[in-house]
């Protein structure tokens, strides 16, 4: 089976938001071995949209869209499907009292029309109701196509795409996709590509791949199965008025198979060679297995010595901190941080000496090194970081270029430093800043060497 | 003319990332009065790449391609846009002296045959140099098509779009659109769809759309101008080999019009009377007309009036600072942030009374109270703020569940607090918390009234 996720909004087309909701989908259907081929997008324009959902249904197996379910008059999904499959638009009353309860419970006392039309579907569609907004979603089955009309607030579409579409969706299960997304830091993806060439070339099942990402390389590793036959949740159960099946958002990503070291229907794991294989020669730059991002695999190595995190940060301005604690769990381990922007809290706050900031400027080693020795004994933890530097793209000269970032690793063993010479622009200062500081903070707890 | 943004990356088909580069590109455009219709991905299969790309080529003027230019096997962009227009692919000398000389600065003495493949192009292709990287674009003109290959790394393409891509295009501009986007925090989008719903149905030019945004809402006023004929930048100038052209990344966007004042041809400014109108209307919670973030009004609101500001974050984590810090300029205003995850650390940085975390807790106005006096003491700013609660999805209970967050703002004036109730999921209520933050700092500091 192959699938298309199709998005409606002109507010993709003009630029004003990223489609974050393909990017969903996609990663979820291939653990039900369903293969997105193709992502369109096209705005609220009738005929445009109606087009496009031609080129799709001539193309994949099951389309899945996002957007146009909305009161507005541009909201037009609904009916552009029904035309296509030449069915009427009819009231369904389950979802007509529902829309009213709600629009009752935001203080509205009367509907406005617009709100009614999101309680009209195609004739025939399977209903899903919407437990975090008001339009409710629907699915069409003809004639050997599949369209899933979701709505388009992420927050509304993914407990809907989690608790609704992937229960229905895991019928047509042939077989199962299984990935492990390993993460590596410290060698960049030309180099890693020759060292992996063989196994990459040599493999069919598990494929491998490498994906560049900004400061890191990620390799996936695919396995196929099996389908197992039969699924979790209700598939049959997702019509109007069914409250559960909805799956809670933990914050993080929670793609089941990608993590779970499952493998399918009684054949071994094929993929646990492969990651071997990739560890033996990528060694402690392999951080994680389980695409855990950079902090978590921090975290979780803090979490295993019992060690406790403090930050000092000035030229990152609290994303450290704020990426740390954005990991559920965060708070049995990092206890403080203090942004330092300016000279005067810098020793204010962390007693960097005045001495030190005279002779070498706050971007110098000497500085972040105090930075970090003052994080350390103010906040009393067992391992402090910090980081000061030109994160761009002004504040820079030339003996102290934008880009130029100094980290400071305070721990019982002693203070490391680590210079850094970054191309901009800023984010991306900020990020690798950030992501060079948590691997040492990895490295520190595991008790791995430092790298330059 | 009408463009189609065509992503080629099986990466974006497995949902490993978001589409940004269809953003960025639909984003620039319109300025040049070129409408995107269609985005499209597909992913490195030749196939239906070549598939995906007939399609475009349809429905399409300019089809503009990301991706697939790289030194893998898998890289076959070019390839395929060849065999689309029955050209065959030549070796480009300058490209290939770059790409070795690029190879020769990162120590690789001989390159490998892989990185050879980006010095050839489709005969007659028009070479575009990739000052950040070591793929050149492309571009095709054929048949009334334009087609355009740029790399799929943000920090390549966006300067080759930028640099080389726009002045090319601008050539076709017969008509020239700009956006004023207008940004209203504290009103509804249903609730501002009715009170802007008479000129929105008045109005073609300019037109006017409201697009939801999480916790908040943006206006576009979208007006149409003749093109002003001649253009900056030497469209004639983009052979590779040609240094200059490159945009540097502010890091913030600069995507020109939507932020200038600027009308076209000699025409009045037809934008401006709607924006006075939406004042009108929405009063204070407009707090932008050039599509500003809430951060960067506060900011602004701030250095305006010479007002300094310090934090103390708890659940927010340090994502306030981070994204203070992330508008430029923002050390003029900004002193300092303690994120004071413990309450021990509460106590020991900004002297929250132990009797007040006893008796009403670390998730309570009061604490939120003594956080934001302490750190106005502590950093010695003119107002602090600080955010206290919990973003869930874990460690609420039925008296103070996952949502629950206390803002207060302390000035000279006194402290104020805020009890917000949000709904998940985590990165959600961290989000709201701090649009609620940034806009009770603009309002302090613009002497306008605070509002539940």
């Amino acid at each position: 089976m192959t699938a298309e996720i199709f998005a409606v909004g002109t507010e993709l087309l003009m630029g004003q938001i990223a489609n974050t909701n393909a990017q969903y989908i996609s990663a979820k259907l291939p653990d039900i071995g369903i293969n997105v081929f193709f992502h369109q997008v096209s705005g609220d324009n009738p005929a445009r949209l109606n087009d496009a959902l031609r080129v799709a249904l001539g193309r994949s197996d099951i389309v899945i869209m996002t957007g146009g379910l909305g009161p507005t008059m541009d909201d037009l999904t609904k009916e552009t499907v029904a035309g296509c499959f030449g069915k009427k638009m009819v009231m369904d009353e389950e979802s007509m009292s529902r829309i009213r309860a709600r629009m009752a419970s935001y203080g509205n006392r009367t509907m406005s029309k617009n709100n009614e039309r999101q309680a009209y579907f195609p004739e025939g569609a399977i209903i899903m109701s919407n437990e975090n907004g008001t339009a409710p979603g629907c699915i069409i089955e003809e004639g050997g196509k599949t369209v899933i009309m979701l709505p388009g607030p992420p927050s509304e579409m993914r407990p809907m795409f989690d608790g609704k579409v992937m229960p229905f969706l895991g019928k047509y299960a042939q077989y199962r996709l299984e990935s492990r997304f390993l993460r590596v830091f410290g060698i960049g993806e030309s180099r890693l590509e020759d060292m992996l060439k063989d196994i990459v070339e040599a493999q069919s099942n598990p494929t491998i791949a490498t994906y560049a990402k900004e400061g890191e390389v990620t390799v996936r590793v695919t396995a196929r199965y099996p389908a197992a036959g039969g699924n979790d949740g209700g598939s049959g159960d997702i019509v109007s008025g069914e409250e559960g099946g909805g799956q809670g958002d933990g914050g993080s990503s929670d793609s089941g198979s990608s993590k779970s070291g499952v493998s399918g229907g009684g054949q071994g794991d094929i993929i646990a060679p492969i990651v071997d294989i990739v560890r033996e020669r990528v060694g402690d730059c392999l951080y994680s297995t389980e695409d855990e991002d950079m902090e978590a695999a921090a975290l979780a190595a803090l979490k295993r010595r019992g060690l406790t995190l403090s930050l000092a940060e000035s030229c990152t301005g609290g994303l450290m901190a704020s990426r740390i604690t954005d990991v559920p769990g965060s708070s049995e381990a990092f206890v403080s941080s203090a942004v330092t922007y300016s000279n005067e809290s810098k020793m204010a706050l962390l007693g960097v000496r005045a001495e030190t900031l005279c002779s070498f400027g706050a971007v110098s080693a000497e500085t972040a090194r105090e930075m970090a020795e003052g994080a350390r004994r103010v906040f009393g933890s067992d391992i402090a970081v910090s980081a000061t530097g030109i994160a761009g793209p002004g504040g820079g000269s030339p003996e102290k270029p934008a880009g130029l970032v100094y980290l400071a690793l305070s721990c019982a063993g002693g203070t490391y430093t680590k210079e850094l010479r970054l191309n901009g622009p800023r984010a991306r200062v900020r990020n690798i800043a950030c992501l060079n500081a948590f691997d040492m903070i990895r490295r520190a707890a595991l008790g791995l060497p430092q790298v330059d």
